[in-house]
């Protein structure tokens, strides 16, 4: 099993050694990942300025990985087209520093990277460990969790391009009750701005740490891992909404406009 | 009607000033925009550092807009909760130099600040202009289209958080064939990076300039974009791959571990 490792919080995140030290136990593992910090990078990719990869080694000169100073789905691009020296057989993208759930799935590199891999057929699976409200998350230990399930996912052969999404409950918080799948959260997060002005007398907002969800939807990834249960989210990157298609190809367009050159289909 | 105009390509792109030209036929439009050119810039939003924002103004001194230094998610997140005078009631994001069809919808700036609007349970639309092969592109004229869509969409009463993705097909290639509803395409795009060393030895790679998608699957964006029909799609931020879903929760997960206090549900 050879693995490609990457994430969004930087090579030099805790988050990805623990991960990689537990994921070393399933195959060989090969890490591309961000020079730098690419939290809430989302899906982004870099096509204006150029990707630089640097070899990194511990201090005991030992190869650690390749840093790209770009975004996480460049990591996988990168690793998969040019760096690597094989075709790898999963993605991982993890463990990172924060939970992944709900429309925070939208906003994060943890997960794009994951998406990425799909784009490649390959298995790919987005890892992330939430938070405590104070100390140093776990990471050894969200790490062990996020390596037994998807040790579990392989088992069951997952399909080219299969994505599943991952949270471990903050360990500090009290005991894993288990393992729930369930849908991504959909609800809205609290959200608020901080306005300020520069010595310049310029205009500028930082947005707030909240990262509360008032309202989530009951039996979604939100809710259970508030529950302290381990969430597993089958994902996709098909974003039609297929309910309304059939609908809407049901409408009359009227379009009427000397560039069309014939009635419009009803 | 009220309307959130913002894009990714920057406040100062002709499609913006062209579909805002537009759009001002349908009520009052307000541009909140990246203050630089965020292309691929996905859903990414700015969390480490803050947000500039200043007014911009024509060399009449006629207001243009707010320019927000950071990414198309962020210009719509502010907009709504700290520009604005009125909330909105429709968010458009456009019309974008070249189209968001296909997985390019996931590296989308533009169509993630209309998932960002669909966030706040407004309506949104993401519109982009297939670029021609050489010379420029058509804005008033794609935007006269995308327009037009937005008008009959409007008179379908959306539903709040109604999310919409409207490509408009290169112009100058010939005359449009009308419009088609039809789901995003998923196959890959060709790709390949151009592998440089600098003048210190270090090894960078520019990503390819190709756009095309040698497989496409039928029926979708990118073949009906390719054949001159403009293209419709109703697009969701639910993640979830709901087929697998179910099937998964009959998995059994084997995490026996002293960190979990009872039988794993089965």
């Amino acid at each position: 099993m050879r693995i490609l490792l990457t994430n969004d919080d930087g090579i030099y995140a805790p988050g990805l050694r623990a991960l990689h030290a537990e994921l070393s136990k399933l195959g060989e593992v090969l890490v591309v990942a961000p020079a730098t910090e690419q939290s809430a990078a989302g899906h982004s990719v870099t096509i204006y300025s150029p990707l630089l990869v640097q070899e990194v080694r511990d201090p005991a000169k030992n190869f650690q990985g390749w840093a790209v100073e770009g975004r996480p789905a460049d990591c996988v691009k990168l690793a998969i087209r040019q760096i690597l020296p094989w075709k790898p057989d999963l993605v991982v993208s993890g463990i990172n520093a924060g939970s992944n759930a709900g429309i925070n799935v939208l906003y994060s590199g943890t997960v794009g990277a994951a998406i990425e891999g799909a784009f490649f057929h390959l298995p790919s699976i987005a890892c992330s460990l939430e938070m405590p409200a104070s100390g140093p998350p776990d990471f050894p230990g969200g790490s062990a969790f996020a390596t037994k399930i998807i040790r579990e996912i392989l088992t069951k052969n997952p399909s080219p391009g299969e994505l599943f999404n991952i949270n471990i409950p903050d360990l500090s918080r009290g005991q894993i009750k288990g393992v729930r799948v369930v849908p991504q959260n959909t609800a809205s997060y609290v959200e608020w701005f901080d306005k300020r002005v520069d010595p310049r007398g310029r205009v500028y907002y930082w947005i707030g740490p909240d990262f509360t969800c008032p309202d989530p939807h009951p039996d979604t990834d939100v809710t259970a891992l508030a529950e302290q249960w381990i969430t597993v989210t089958p994902l996709q990157f098909n974003l039609t909404r297929f309910q309304a298609l059939q609908i809407m190809q049901e409408w009359k367009w009227d379009l009427t406009d000397d560039r069309f050159t014939k009635e419009l289909p009803t």
